[in-house]
């Protein structure tokens, strides 16, 4: 599917509200959606790591699951993942393996980033998927969504 | 926690013991557990990729899941890891993830093997974790299972 300006814009938004959502409940506020050929949102989810206390739940491992659930299959060929932080190694294996054609990220993770930043898990020739990766949609927006998460934090660490 | 090696037979055993769940009902046989500090197995699970018709359900994420929910913590640090084949990059991910500290794996999978085969995420640098990995464990008879289980359905296709 090709995207004009407008909609990658749209559907990053979307990852954004979800990314607010964990942010709300005091996740490290990471969002992501996951978009069909046709364009519909299929699939939508935002880190729970601490409220589920499950080391699985990122967020893009939620919208994958729920758009597996949606279309009844575990192939995601001709779909798109839109997620507001690179993914880590597991989720970067988890597009992968659900053969997602387009990866759009906000921000670099420096520290975690298997789509380029500190492994690039699509280029790797053995592997038999290689999704097409967008990087930096609105990242200054989620790298001081992230920054700002962090120091509030600190603050109230320092508080007690 | 350091094993005996009868122990570490008999866990990987019981993770052969969910593979062959996963063939009886047609899916490529891959079985994993998660063993506490204490030795208790807290998690299991076998491939149900086509079952579930969802991406995300190895054996290993399935397992680590499970072992998550029982000890109510995304933290399983002291814990083991042992699964039939090794893990691919998402399984990998989610053992960095959940900071397992002993990954034992019975075949080397050559074609999407994360932990040393095609990548070694378990010795990337920057991560902030690294599982000790002790691979080859009854290699032979998972690498046999799985080889069976291809030939057997290469054969059904043949008769059609």
């Amino acid at each position: 599917m090709i995207f004009t300006k407008s909609a990658k814009e749209n559907y990053m938004k979307l990852a954004f509200e979800q990314a607010e959502l964990a942010q709300k409940q005091d996740e490290v506020p990471i969002g992501a959606v996951v978009v069909d050929s046709n364009g519909a949102v299929i699939g939508h989810g935002y880190n729970r790591r601490e409220l589920d206390q499950n080391a699985l739940k990122h967020a893009e491992m939620l919208a994958i699951s729920e758009a597996c659930q949606n279309l009844s299959t575990w192939r995601l060929e001709h779909c798109s993942i839109f997620v507001t932080l690179e993914p880590c190694p597991m989720c970067s294996g988890a597009i992968i393996n659900s053969r997602i054609e387009n990866v759009f990220y906000a921000a670099h993770d420096r520290k975690a980033g298997a789509a380029g930043s500190v492994v690039d898990l699509f280029k790797v020739p053995q592997f038999n998927h290689h999704p097409v990766v967008y990087p930096g949609l609105y990242e200054q927006k989620s790298a001081m969504l992230l920054q700002n998460f962090f120091r509030a934090i600190r603050a109230r660490k320092k508080q007690k």
